[in-house]
């Protein structure tokens, strides 16, 4: 079986989306180098919320922080008396929670919800909030960002994907993420394949290097560890690798090519996010389709990346690319290029649920998404969906908004926050 | 008088100090490229703390966030009784207490104050603080780094300058900072020319375009105020102009070759800080000097611009890039390329005493720094400066550690913060 890049981008995408199977080179001359930002321009340029489907303002009345035993919300509410909610980053809002409350929900005050695009635009001028980009600011524009879209799929009768483009994926195929490193090898493997008996994922992805600069435990894993997982797996396993920034230079294009010769699927993050020429490089020296995953958090240097064919597929973060809108233009540069976008779940709460819609509505989906296992942080009920996948497959959800609905008496529970 | 930006490099250091007359071209090649890299790699690897001052160990017993209406300090204590303080970042501190307090000062209990360099490196792995590479991070970090400084600089005996080099400099030319947009151009000029008198300045900085996507305001202030400045202030006198990443592309490089007209000394952030491309294509189609202003975050893109020749001065801001020792690291790139240092300041407290001594290290010191006024928020006493303008010149405190001493029945008015 050829796994080449080529045939990743074939059989790359899920069922029922067309792309036209090409492979940008990386730009041999200016003239082709602008002709690419001139697509990715247009692409960027395209207005993502579907103001259409509203017939007159939605004002935003209130934008609410609300707290109960380390579960955070954001609650937006219209002066209409439309509500929506979207369940927080639990684990970095404990760091974010004066930033959402101080430099974030004041700006959507009286704004018109309608008008989101912009909004996603005007709120990284309010306060100078531009200077902090990173996932300080991301995670808490894009926790009112999805409630807003909740809102607004409530009022309009939709999803939040139809909200954002058409329906193109039902069905959404997971790959088993997991994390075992500083376990050997033989260990490694068989935590990876019981978890991937249990939930039927037709493909898995698997963690190299040690992160960033921490060294490698146990010495060697990777090198042990890829060809074991190719053997164990077979041939018909999608099977996608995971560095987290653990290499540069000569370093990752060595362990690239080792990837290469077990035919694994994807390299994910070979290295750090700022080491932008280490991308180029490795991208240039390699067949294997090269990912870059949540640490991405400027769509210009998403932009350069997609520009410079540094990476094949996109994996934005909802939360820490601050929202469905911002993550949007980033899956329509990868589209331009025929590259699919298979977005980072950094989740916690109802992350994997705004993930399905995110996905839904992507005529390049990849053709495997991330799934770290149900959420039970949040008591729900969601009558279209079981939310955990079947055979692999996760359904998503019908209904409008989120298409799930928090136990209102777990809302009331919570309290609103101030500073 | 010809200010090209060769006579810029000749002119352009602090008295005292002698750099090679030399303006790196843009690599024209690999080889060449590869060079400059090398030469900028081995100035990161240099040590910056002096370790030798310190014949043993200074464990750090304790490390807490103080609060007292609105200022902030961090407080180091070693086990053997010594003390340091910084004072925090007070426009910021609200928003990043949380990371100060649960990310940052636990890392350091129990650490040796002596292995800085090291220190600086392992705080970005604890809790993958790494992950919030920005201002939220890099201040708590720096502001505890500072205190350290201040602390190893009492049981030294040394300035916290001399800790992180030799002194090369103790008197400091100011250039008179302000903002003045939103106003006419001879109102802005006029404002600018009275802040200049009462300081003596012998250079001056200017706002020129609207800040980022905002629209100059009044509309043609820009292409009015520069002609303005160079024919009010005369030939003699140093113009900056800053940009705050206002322009994009062809409109740069229009607005460097206006200021290149009038003999402006200095094009700073001419472009948004991630717009690397056009950072590179403004300095490749200019003569003027560039500046990175405050906005740049990342070691490794400071030794991309460099590298590639899109910046001719580096303005890291202690606050905003994590503290003395990775402001000197970029420092010493930019020495190792012939190219001057000039620190941002985004200066409250005693943000401006903290730049002082790190100017008086630098060997490749600017020839004017940044002055945005006395603070009057912390209480303290200095014998050895008035830590005021004196005919354009800052003379650097004496002593030990800051330099300064905080009034101590103002510290004791402090809390200590808790989460």
């Amino acid at each position: 079986m050829n796994k080449n890049r080529r045939s990743f981008l074939k059989t790359g995408i899920l069922a029922g989306a067309t792309l036209p199977l090409v492979h940008c080179s990386p730009a041999t001359s200016q003239q082709n180098n602008d002709d690419i930002y001139e697509k990715l321009d247009a692409a960027l340029a395209r207005p993502v919320l579907k103001k259409e489907l509203f017939s007159k303002p939605v004002i935003i009345e209130s934008c609410d922080l609300l707290e109960y035993q380390g579960n955070y919300m954001i609650r937006v509410r219209s002066t209409d008396g439309a509500e929506g909610f979207c369940v927080g980053h639990n684990i970095r809002m404990p760091h974010l929670f004066p930033i959402q409350l101080l430099l974030v929900n004041p700006f959507f005050i009286g704004k018109d919800a309608t008008q989101l695009d912009q909004l996603m635009q005007d709120v990284t001028m309010y306060q100078n909030n531009y200077k902090y980009q990173g996932y300080a600011i991301w995670i808490p524009i894009a926790t009112v960002e999805m409630a807003i879209l909740d809102m607004l799929g409530r009022i309009a009768g939709k999803s939040m994907g139809e909200l954002i483009g058409d329906i193109h994926h039902t069905k959404i195929a997971v790959y088993q993420a997991n994390d075992n490193r500083g376990k050997s090898a033989e260990e490694s493997v068989a935590n990876i394949q019981k978890l991937q008996q249990e939930t039927g994922a037709k493909a898995v992805k698997f963690k190299i290097g040690g992160r960033r600069d921490i060294p490698e435990s146990p010495v060697g894993r990777s090198e042990a560890l890829i060809p074991m997982m190719r053997n164990t797996f077979g041939d018909d396993m999608v099977i996608y690798a995971d560095c987290n920034g653990s290499y540069q230079g000569k370093e990752a294009i060595r362990m690239g090519k080792i990837l290469e010769a077990n035919r694994i699927d994807l390299y994910e993050q070979p290295v750090p996010t700022d080491y932008y020429e280490d991308w180029i490089a490795t991208s240039a020296a390699l067949n294997i389709p090269i990912a870059s995953g949540g640490g991405e958090v400027s769509i210009r240097n998403f932009r350069w990346l997609l520009g410079n064919d540094a990476v094949q597929m996109v994996q934005q973060d909802l939360y820490y690319f601050g929202g469905m809108v911002r993550s949007m233009k980033v899956a329509r540069m990868a589209e331009t290029l025929g590259y699919p976008c298979t977005p980072h779940i950094s989740g916690t709460g109802l992350g994997y649920v705004y993930m399905m819609h995110f996905v839904s509505s992507l005529p390049n989906a990849g053709p495997f998404h991330e799934f770290k296992g149900v959420s039970n942080e949040v008591p729900f009920q969601c009558d279209s969906s079981t939310l955990t996948p079947e055979d692999g497959i996760l359904h998503l959800p019908k209904g409008i908004g989120s298409g799930v609905e928090i136990d209102p008496d777990f809302i009331a529970r919570h309290r609103i926050m101030n500073m």
